[in-house]
């Protein structure tokens, strides 16, 4: 693991300083609201200890150095990337009622949902404002390239919370259907992340969509996984109660394929809301059943899809070799 | 009133035209709910009557008219602009707990908070794609400013509604506060408006800074006025309730300078929230304390510096002529 880790002490602080230096040149004010909310949800402010793992300004970094580009002057793109994740994450948190995030409450629950919804508004303006320090490095029409990715990736990113939360109202979920979501909901993301970098590079359309595929893979990969953690995963190592997803309802992929696939489970699912103590019996009949065979399958070719897309990137060795083990950190977290 | 009536029916079209083609491209699907919402929510969907004004694409397109650019080329701008006022109306919607908009139910009172929240995030996202149109009239330069003018507006707005949320715990604001407030959350999406037709012609900054302060002032003035109108408006004529902005306790410029200026008044609200059978008194003890006469100087300052604004204009005859026309529309709607 020594070129990731590599890359990630040289880089690192560096993205972290970037998301300073950015909300305090919007809210120049650090006593003003705006600028509190922000650090906090960021991870930037004295208390907080998790900041997430800044996975998405690292693949836009990654991938702009794998491709050729100064990583550096790409840090724009980085920390816009990363507040248009977290953006989602303080709107997702109120859709969803998720009260703690990262260990602290959310910030709807800290500054109250009217605050809460507008804080996100300004992230998500704020990422497009980031975005303008790449006029310093790049050409403007390389940095119309990045806005239209940013503002397509945007878009893609409510399609998909709009189908997650339509499938809460709806019965039966295809496959297909779950594909779509999460390819919105998550693998967007990941993808214009990858797509950044080579973007900002220089690289033609081709070489582009082979960086987005990688990074479209890699997020179906980790969002299937991240589903069958939330069923099978080791809560000690997790940090997360493996019974949680069941007792909340959520439609992942275990929950819809044991809804077509167990008939005991989906005849209990007909019967109320899931109790806790219920969980392991439930987490054993989907096993007995096949449905934790198949979301490993599913895990398995989006995987091995990851890896052939990884194969095939035209990147410089060093890139490509942190890039393969950012792939076994993020899905093989616990196996 | 001709030349204004002139250019609306000319563009007004175009614009309704171009925000629904707009709508179909990014969701191709008529039956999908996002496309719905959208159309729904700008009253272009077929049961709707009410659209709004289109004052702001309207703006976009006679100040860029009036600045020497074809007014066609600019609908992408109109667009964007359009769609970015109608986000912050859903969101504000969600935030001032407004159940009723343009006489039907809100967004997310019809498709419920979750779905009402993202999809004004959709609507966010969907105001910067609007822009990437641009690219096929304009220099990349120009796009770029205009994107950028884009997301400094938008984040703007945000500040603005953060305040205007804070007002509600506030009991002091002083008049300089307020107008920051409205400054962010009226007047800078008019001035946007005003400064995208400046630009998209290619004026130099000066240029634009002029339609941009014209803007502004139009934007203070508009709301003080909806201030005024909201105590002492005539219900039959404004469509409003006179009575709702007492009741509902909304820190408008009569309420502040009323607690500032009034003690009756001021001490009245340390006695709970205000019932509708006393509002017409508590309207008659503003206007005897001299409130109404510290809100009607306000508004006469604002409409003063609007119309030093515009008469400095570098902007062709007509175009200057329907802006007049437009002022005096907006801000003396019911005098």
């Amino acid at each position: 693991m020594l070129t990731l880790k590599q890359l990630q002490s040289e880089m690192l602080p560096e993205i972290n300083q970037a998301l300073l230096h950015f909300v305090d040149s919007i809210f120049p004010d650090r006593q003003s609201e705006l600028n509190q909310i922000f650090l906090y949800h960021l991870g930037l402010d004295d208390k907080s200890n998790d900041q997430g793992k800044r996975i998405r300004p690292l693949l836009v970094s990654i991938c702009a150095k794998g491709a050729g580009c100064d990583w550096r002057k790409a840090l724009p793109a980085a920390v816009a990337l990363e507040i248009l994740h977290n953006f989602s994450l303080i709107h997702d948190d109120i859709e969803d009622n998720g009260q703690i995030r990262r260990g602290q409450p959310a910030v709807w629950m800290r500054w109250g949902l009217a605050e809460g919804l507008n804080a996100g508004d300004a992230m998500f303006a704020a990422g497009f404002e980031a975005l303008s320090a790449l006029r310093i490095s790049f050409s403007s029409e390389i940095v119309l390239d990045a806005v239209r990715l940013f503002s397509a990736t945007s878009l893609r990113l409510t399609e998909g919370q709009h189908m997650d939360i339509g499938f809460e109202k709806q019965q039966k979920i295809g496959i297909e259907e779950y594909y779509r979501m999460i390819g919105g909901k998550t693998a967007a993301l990941l993808a214009a992340c990858c797509q950044m970098g080579a973007l900002l590079a220089g690289r033609g359309t081709d070489t582009q969509q082979t960086y987005h595929l990688f990074g479209h893979n890699l997020g179906m990969a980790f969002q299937v996984y991240d589903d069958w953690l939330g069923i099978w995963g080791n809560q000690q190592e997790t940090g997360k109660s493996t019974s949680g997803d069941l007792v909340e309802g959520k439609k992942t992929l275990p929950m819809l394929i044991g809804l077509l696939q167990s008939e005991r489970f989906a005849e209990r699912l007909t019967h109320g809301a899931i109790q806790p103590d219920e969980t392991e019996q439930l987490a054993h009949w989907l096993h007995e059943d096949g449905v934790e065979a198949s979301v490993k399958n599913s895990f398995q070719k989006w995987s091995d899809e990851t890896q052939h897309a990884l194969s095939g990137l035209d990147c410089e060795a060093e890139s490509k070799s942190a890039l393969a083990e950012l792939v076994q950190i993020l899905i093989e977290r616990n196996k």
